[in-house]
């Protein structure tokens, strides 16, 4: 047995049975295992983007860690960007990084580089694996570490004379179980004073307090304390829709950001980071709570963040068993069909009345999907995945993986056309592997958001030169063309109604689709 | 007047005026700043990695260094790949790279990441620049380091604060002078007794040495001693034909440099390494030189390459003056048209029969390339730029970048079809930028090295599972279709015939031209 089965071996025994891969020479015998673990799937990527960030959107709707397969340093820089984004939304991911043979580093051939030193930067946990006989330990270390919780990114290096050497048996281990910690006593009985002081509390709520669980005791607890709720700006998955608590959550701009964390007095942090701003902007502070608001930590990633909650709601409601599912349900209304020219309000009602039941949505829509939010609170139960690190190129790669994690549930992208084209080669990956995910190009032909921020740091409206480096046109993307050529059926949308017609038959048709929706120029 | 602005201007002074950019929020005044200093041109790319390959184009063919702008530590991880490839090439880029402002980086806000890890892999000079009064200094501390010599990456890390802050006064600087170092005497003395020992020598140029007052340098001391000339594998900068002494190139395959090193027993090293195995394989040495063989340095990366060669010429013939321009020209001879079926051989003669005067050709053409540079051996003067770091997706950045830096040149692209999808959004700013780029895609539907590696490992030939992994089919890529949709002319050319016709047509016609030479399947 080589190495590299092993590995594939001890991941499977993991309940890690999914490998995006982008190999090259190092990683050959990794592939060559392939055929000898059946139960392992390997799904092919034309870019390491969109290996890493299809490992994220498996992990996010799947909980388990998916592996990557990537080729050497270079291999590994072009899947940072993504890798920063899973960091941010702490999705558990084995990392897999091919590397030279032990005794071939030290001549430093042309793809030599310093692999630890990439890794470091995203992930929590980087072995390199010294010797074939190792392999089953660390990859079963790796898997845990991924694990967590919390989860993240556990990178094993894998030099090609460790894949390549043999072993003498099996070395088949199990998989590791999650620890869960619970907060303490104290903790939920200080955040019980805070919230019965009568002084204006937000609860803020991320990761995995976002999902049904968490968002039904939160609801609970506002129901009972008159707290306000809010989510993080850009969760890794929002569970919404079907009547589910509704919740805002904190903007993206720090203006209003601030605005609706003005009368706070006290802001208690479920599962998720004290709320700063995404850049720094002149005159601008970088702390979106006013002064004298004071922040309480309820619980982080590592504990056991449902039962946390759960805990506060039956301390807050004295009997202990009268919460009801809240008041702050999400209405269930049929919704229009909208008509006329495409706009921001029209695109996201557009998608509000064709969003399917159980839909995944994976969000990068950026300035022209503003509304998208306020439009689908009402709609069937789905999920909604952010770009949780601001490393642009996510939402095809997520949408990608979350196919793969998610195969019963359609998939429905919304994509900002400049961050679309960092990862494009996702559409490949859609068409070979048949998945059923619908692509919503929002074509504006700019870098919207850029537009915006030129006029937000000071400078005030740029000249010719400026605006140049944020338009997208001259020549405008055709993504017809683009999802044509790497085999994902396509169509131009320039109405609402073009586009409610479209999408549904896209959703309707198994595969992937992508319609590309024409806004005005620069609309943001 | 901004620290941005002052960083422009100082770049200007310092002849870096152009700058390949993907910038965003932490980046805006330097965007903001272009128009306040016209005589920089900005080139917007879609994505990174066209950015810094475009970059080490440029660099390539004016010596001198272009700069790049990247958002923040996920921006460089993009455009990681390509510097890699560029730090190999040793090629000047001042790598400029935005950070959150100075006070806000503790927030550990979304894109927070570690920098300056990231840039110390590809680069050989890294500064954080403290604040806006800093900026004229390090950038010119910056362009000083780029140039060398050795070329290389100096890297300016540009907190937001610091662009945006403002400064008394300008701070213009002169350009550096790159130093040049001597060959001490006794190194040439030592290294022309091994030329005149009678003992069999091969001279392995690489560098600068392979630029025409290099290579006929090298051809007079060949023809004075009998010694072999090769060229490194991948040269990042290769003169050829016109009358041009002809080199071979250290083979790719291990087993064939060792059989091109076997009788050597002394290999004399200029502006070159050590030749080593690209990868390590089973039971392979990773030393290319036979045992018993002498390795000698004329000069390095940091010696006037060309002097050295000279002193050696003038040393080797003893009137110091009967030098000829050689005897190994290559012929100026005709090449006839090629017809039929489009193989690798029919492929080379369509391009070496179509290849302009003044040419620059970028080669990614990976397998199917294999008999270019024989059959274009005979062919009009032209530049050979080759992948020097071996991460892939390197040929139409580098073709773009050496399009602005050598506009009165034609640049022929030739790209293998797998490492195309790396960095395909290089086409748009081709388009844009209305570059005389003519890619020819090599469409294989495979990736062909990995194929030839899967059986080089010593895995024997791989299961069905394995050569799924090395398809490009199913879909397959319509190149045509993605060129058209980046604005980019486009045919497909199916015969050899079809290929000249069309490859003369796109040299011909201004702009970006791309045509898809639809080759066997697999065919490597």
């Amino acid at each position: 047995m080589t190495g590299a089965q092993t590995l594939i071996r001890t991941l499977v025994n993991s309940e890690v049975d999914v490998c995006f891969a982008n190999p090259g020479t190092s990683e050959m015998h990794f592939v060559a295992a392939l055929d000898s673990v059946p139960e392992m799937r390997a799904v092919l990527a034309l870019f390491e983007g969109v290996v890493t960030g299809a490992a994220d959107g498996y992990g996010r709707m799947t909980g388990r860690p998916a592996a990557t397969l990537l080729h050497l340093g270079p291999g590994l820089g072009n899947g940072i960007a993504n890798l920063h984004n899973a960091r941010r939304a702490r999705t558990p991911i084995v990392n897999i990084v091919g590397e030279h043979a032990t005794y071939h580093q030290r001549f430093d051939a042309p793809l030599q580089s310093d692999i630890v030193a990439l890794a470091g930067n995203v992930s929590k946990w980087v072995r390199v694996c010294a010797t074939s006989d190792d392999l089953a330990a660390d990859a079963t270390d790796a898997v845990a570490a991924a694990i967590g919780p919390p989860g993240g990114i556990a990178t094993l290096v894998v030099p090609a004379d460790v894949s390549w050497g043999t072993l003498a048996g099996t070395s088949a281990r199990q998989r590791p179980v999650p620890p869960t910690g619970s907060v303490p006593a104290d903790t939920i009985e200080s955040v019980r004073k805070v919230l019965v002081s009568e002084e204006p509390v937000v609860i803020l709520l991320g990761g995995r307090a976002l999902r049904e669980r968490g968002l039904r005791a939160a609801a609970s607890i506002a129901e009972a304390t008159a707290a306000t709720l809010l989510a993080e700006t850009f969760p890794a998955r929002l569970e919404r829709g079907g009547g589910l608590p509704t919740i805002e959550r904190l903007a993206y701009l720090g203006e209003m950001a601030i605005g609706q964390l003005a009368s706070a007095r006290h802001i208690i942090l479920v599962d998720t980071a004290a709320p700063v701003s995404f850049f720094a902007y002149p005159g601008q502070p970088s702390e979106l709570w006013p002064t004298g608001c004071e922040l309480h930590v309820l619980a982080g990633p590592e504990h056991d963040v449902e039962r946390s909650l759960e805990a506060l709601a039956d301390a807050v409601w004295v009997s202990g068993s009268s919460q009801t599912d809240g008041l702050s349900m999400a209405p269930l209304a049929p919704l229009g069909r909208p008509r006329g020219p495409l706009t921001s309000v029209s695109l996201a009602a557009a998608i509000a009345c064709m969003l399917p039941e159980g839909a995944v949505v994976v969000d990068e829509s950026n300035t022209a999907g503003v509304f998208l939010s306020g439009a689908t609170e009402g709609t069937p139960r789905h999920d909604w995945l952010c770009n949780t690190g601001g490393a642009i190129g996510q939402g095809l790669p997520v949408a990608t993986g979350a196919a793969i994690g998610a195969p019963d549930r359609p998939v429905l992208c919304i994509q900002a056309d400049g961050s679309a084209m960092y990862t494009i080669q996702s559409l490949w990956t859609q068409a070979r592997e048949g998945l059923d995910v619908t692509t919503v190009i929002l074509s504006n032909r700019a870098y919207a958001i850029l537009n915006l921020e030129l006029s937000r740091v000071g400078v005030g409206a740029g000249g010719p030169r400026a605006e140049r480096m944020l338009e997208l046109s001259s020549p405008d993307l055709d993504f017809v063309s683009l999802a044509q050529g790497m085999g994902v059926p396509a169509t131009r949308a320039t109405t609402a109604e073009d586009l409610v017609v479209q999408l549904q038959h896209a959703v309707r048709e198994p595969g992937p689709h992508l319609v590309e929706a024409v806004l005005p120029v620069g609309l943001g």
